[in-house]
């Protein structure tokens, strides 16, 4: 890979990817390995040697360019880089970059900082970069996910934004109380989701006898697992999006980044709100955001080794 | 102990409980183990041998009358005791007690039927002998824990009942996502429960964000974990009031049924509705439900042995 002249990479808490990148901010190749933040934590040196070992055999110019987002960046990540607040453009991040101090001269790796937000307390790690990532637009930002991101964008910057514990609280639910007897396997029904979103949307309130209900009817009678996990799902989803669109004043157009399944629900719910979504791929976004930030850590690239 | 004339018995999802009780319903002794429901669940055999080590060196009369409410009877139990439909009057469940098929001649053991409701769907099995042993009243029954239970009572029938996954939800919460950071220890600040629950109460559909924002706000800086607790529960528990006061039409007088340290919590938010509250002992209600089943199903006590 000759022609290898930056590496950019995501560092999230399960996973950490790496994009081989040319002169011309195309991407080469790409790796992933699944050591993430939840794994390394705590360990800076941890995080040096599992960098090498994904990239070993890749060769570049020395010292080789990397710009890194996501938790990387954490207190018990890589190194550091303390939080931007809100309201500054995206564009501006990588100036607030760190500078990782590594025994290799043969990389030169600055990590982005993430975003937080007083009041109400919210921070984000590597969603800011597939906010920058979608360039200088205005409105209002869904990223489903464990922990889903709702943001209030103005020519790109990050007015406000909520997150959610709706995937990880679906997920402790589903695995470590009685209604694992109820939600197994992976199957979701996505009509039995849209029904939830009606009835969060109804009374948000009934959130926890409406769970215990889901295994009382499954013991008097039985829920098809699929159906039982789309309606859990979807009175989760339904506060979520009752709380956030309100707070960040509802529009009928929203850009929804994420996977196919994720976007696939949320757009069914949005349809009982009228709403209509724009997808854009969240690794594309990412790559995207990585390549705005290089072009300003490193204007000129070296040339190829 | 000459005197035993029968045994109640209170078998849980984590422990089971037995009293020694005398010709006049008097408690002798008592005893607890964790052989509870979930530990045994789905081995007929495991609950008569758990029972039989339970009950070691105690004599009484053969057989000796032995009364089980509880998770004995459930699918997974000692014996099915198939539910009992809401409406009926409690001191009448009694008459669908199974008696439970066993190999020693010794013991005459009956399994009392829990409740079952269907719209909304919702079981119970334990609670319902804790309501026969408040007697022929009426009113608003509140019973927190793992699964709190809002029960409607009329003259001593069960009309209507609700229950959340309040306790539980926490636990996974508190245990199995990454607010487990946040949440250490076992300490609990009331004063941040009550204003937890006003919040709940002002926008229930703010949970999960809530949640999210408690644990930035210890990232940001710094949350006390008794008082992080508070407020989680107080998020979870505010949504359960909300609903279930609602929902079973709101009295300003209720029946509390619990230990201390959890009723005191309902106390304290019940006074931001204005509702005060009659405390009960869980056991004790326990013992006299036990002890009316007892009078129904051994209207003659064997002579002591």
């Amino acid at each position: 890979m000759s022609e290898l002249a930056w590496l950019a990479v995501d560092w999230g808490t399960t996973n950490v990817r790496v994009w081989a990148m040319g002169a011309t901010d195309q991407v080469l190749d790409a790796r992933t390995s699944a050591d993430g933040m939840a794994r390394l934590g705590g360990d800076r040196d941890a995080f040096a040697r599992a960098f090498q070992e994904l990239i070993a055999g890749w060769s570049g110019p020395r010292p080789l360019p990397a710009v890194v987002c996501g938790m990387a960046g954490g207190r018990e990540g890589w190194q550091e880089a303390p939080y931007a607040p809100v309201g500054r453009p995206l564009d501006a991040l990588a100036d607030l970059a760190v500078r990782v101090e590594i025994a290799d001269r043969g990389l030169d790796v600055r990590i982005l900082p993430g975003v937080s937000q007083d009041d109400p307390p919210d921070v984000m790690r590597g969603e800011e970069t597939k906010l920058l990532g979608l360039g200088p637009v205005s409105g209002l930002v869904v990223m489903p996910g464990t922990h889903p991101k709702w943001v209030r964008l103005e020519q790109g910057r990050l007015r406000r934004f909520h997150t959610a514990m709706t995937g990880e609280v679906f997920a402790a639910i589903a695995s470590h109380t009685m209604l694992r007897h109820t939600l197994t396997g992976d199957g979701f029904d996505l009509d039995a989701f849209a029904a939830a979103i009606l009835d969060a949307k109804a009374a948000p309130e009934r959130l926890l006898t409406r769970a215990f209900g889901l295994r009382a009817s499954d013991v008097l009678g039985h829920v098809e697992p699929a159906v039982a996990r789309g309606r859990l799902s979807g009175w989760l989803t339904g506060l979520e999006i009752e709380d956030c669109l309100h707070r960040l004043d509802a529009d009928k157009f929203v850009l929804l980044v994420g996977g196919r399944d994720q976007t696939a629900r949320y757009r069914r719910a949005f349809a009982h709100y009228g709403i209509t979504a724009e997808q854009h791929d969240a690794d594309a976004l990412t790559i995207r955001g990585l390549v705005s930030a290089r072009s300003r850590l490193f204007p000129e690239l070296p040339a190829a080794g």
